[in-house]
């Protein structure tokens, strides 16, 4: 994390970091005033808390490595299945992302310097479905169907979701394999989207990464833990993802010159300002009129179409974007787009407004295209078992605890 | 690069930057007294020289994220062809690792921070057919079958290929987007390896990197000048890349315990250590005993089948390992490996001869399956046209100009 070093926090106060959570500290380095000079903090120190309110990885900076695995549960695996699973994949992950060696690793090389690490699960609406009905939040089902995409099967709705995200691919790909061996008597592999957004301290601080199309991408995020409050995490800590893979072409996006791409976006590409001038962080004048008398910032421009209307202010949303390239299929230059994960308390209420105003006349829709998408519960965070009451506000011990134990006895 | 920050190098001494190629910057720095401390210097700040006297890339420590693509010509594409593509190729990399905008680009956000980004360039067999076969080396050409190999014809010989590296995996994107979108014209992409090894600042300097089984790799390349000249470097700054992809059968593997693991190898796996003690770089004592007058470093071991026999001390070469992880197949755990990248003077005299050794009774071949191969001439580094003498041996101004302009008139 840019600028604090998690790790010695952590070894600092010990018993005490699950109290102060992640957020806490993020609110607190993100409301310094901005410094535009190199990251100097090692990454080698580099370590999130696991346990807190709610789980690490999603006020958490942007690591630059994703790698985000859906996984089925194996035929058979039942309720009382998915808590001893919850219950092992919790306690590794709080191990891995500490740098300390899971119980059954024999690869402790592999995970010394976790490199801010974080390990963050989700469920699909069959592991309610299976484990307690009841409790399942009534906006936990598919995105409705909008206009223009072309979802593929292949990057469909699975049963659970792991966010890995590391500073470092190596943990990274290190820390899905641990998760995908230990798992393996419950689960198997649906798919993994693997991206990536700007290494550790190789852009300025205080510069909001750019995707493919050179867009800065998460400007009107969240910032303070007021706004975490009102946008993301519910009063138990639990939040919801929604995953959508967007391809993007970048070939003919790039046919355009840049005033053209500028209109689209309703952003200056040089430093994400609105077209109405100011900084990256002014409001946008959408009532500004240019020398012909035309609106400066289009109506479909993408940041016309995202904003939430005056009378809907809660369509806001925590956008966590990476990037992805693969192989290019014959005969075309590139194979680009965006693994958009989103986080918000209720995506029926929050992100499908706003998706479906998007899909409807968003100016990138041209050269943008859905082709994946999921939906997750994401549990509140835990607090080590054994330990104090500090950490989760239900005091689960393991992801879920909470819905889970619907099913025992 | 770890310890130097090449690009206020370069803005501090301007034209004399060619002069002090890279491997003279290198040098000097591996031959620093080794530290275990973290890595502070601001990787915003990070840029690797690109003329010299060989190209960048090869001596350069390796940077997190590989992009290696495989090229063919498109029908018609002669060998003046290949030369303007090769002009404009070169151009547009000098500026792209220097951060400068290629004059082709409107994007010129995406280049601001190269991340010691480098693009170096191969040339296939067949560009020689095509334009110049009086100085086709004798050792380009196929690497002989060798058995267990498994070759997939979607990871053969290509026309060309770019290594594009950079501590940044954005970067590495962009710039492989902007050089297969500058070749259009020219060239298709044949196949596209993405690699990862750890990132900047993720281990403290001086480790060795670890590949996906946990072994360190790298520990026996050369590093002081003298060891590149015998080894790499052919006096005009040209050298050779063989490229094998090994798909690494993670999931067997990990049924071992570590002792076996570390008789496969050879090594100890907690420092990589030779099994007959002292330290990583100490010598192995290939002809120690245990108490039961067993060797202790088995003969098959990876280690033992892979160095060079006391008659034969020409049998070394410059590995640069990356790792690659891809969705596994149904039903499978992982689809991990490495794209092994082996710079040398000679494939004949220095690889294959060690290839081979392997292939007979490497202890490791149980788990992994060469899939892919090809091998390419590595064009001398250039001098910025119209600068002064300084950089490439030969005075190139594009990569392979010397060869290409056989086919001139």
């Amino acid at each position: 994390m840019p600028g604090v070093s998690r790790r010695r926090f952590l070894k600092g106060t010990a018993g005490a970091a699950g109290v102060a959570s992640a957020g806490v500290l993020l609110a607190a380095c993100e409301n310094e005033p901005s410094d535009s000079g190199p990251n100097t903090e090692p990454l080698t120190e580099a370590a999130v808390a696991f346990d807190g309110e709610h789980q690490a990885g999603i006020d958490t900076p942007s690591q630059a490595s994703l790698n985000l695995a859906g996984f089925n549960l194996k035929d058979g695996v039942d309720g009382r299945g998915v808590a001893r699973l919850m219950r092992l994949w919790t306690e590794d992950a709080r191990e891995l992302t500490a740098g300390r060696n899971p119980l059954s690793s024999l690869e402790p090389e592999m995970v010394e310097w976790p490199a801010n690490l974080t390990i963050t699960c989700g469920f699909g609406e069959r592991i309610f479905d299976i484990a307690n009905p009841g409790v399942k939040p009534r906006w936990l089902h598919d995105i409705p169907t909008v206009p223009r995409e072309q979802l593929q099967n292949e990057w469909g709705q699975t049963d659970l979701v792991l966010q890995i995200c590391s500073d470092d691919p190596v943990m990274c790909a290190w820390a899905l394999r641990h998760m995908t061996r230990a798992g393996m008597d419950y689960v198997k592999t649906a798919w993994l989207q693997q991206g990536f957004v700007n290494a550790y301290g190789s852009i300025p601080k205080g510069q909001t990464p750019r995707n493919l199309f050179g867009q800065v991408d998460g400007t009107v995020n969240p910032k303070s833990d007021e706004e975490y409050r009102e946008q993301v995490f519910a009063a138990d800590g639990s939040t919801s993802l929604v995953v959508r893979r967007i391809a993007m072409d970048l070939d003919d996006w790039e046919r355009l010159d840049r005033a053209s791409r500028e209109v689209a976006v309703g952003r200056k590409l040089d430093d994400g300002a609105p077209l109405t001038g100011g900084d990256e962080f002014d409001a946008p004048d959408m009532n500004a009129k240019d020398e012909y008398g035309l609106p400066v910032i289009d109506k479909n421009s993408h940041m016309a179409r995202a904003m939430p209307p005056a009378d809907h202010p809660e369509q806001r949303f925590l956008r966590r974007p990476y990037n992805y390239t693969l192989p290019p299929a014959p005969g075309e230059l590139s194979n680009a787009g965006l693994i958009f994960l989103a986080y918000q308390k209720d995506p029926d209420v929050q992100f499908t407004p706003v998706l479906e105003r998007l899909m409807e006349a968003d100016r990138l829709n041209e050269w943008t295209t859905h082709i994946g998408s999921s939906v997750y519960w994401i549990p509140p965070g835990t607090a080590a078992p054994g330990g104090s009451s500090q950490g989760g506000a239900r005091g689960d011990t393991f992801w879920g605890e909470t819905v889970l134990s619907g099913d025992r006895g």
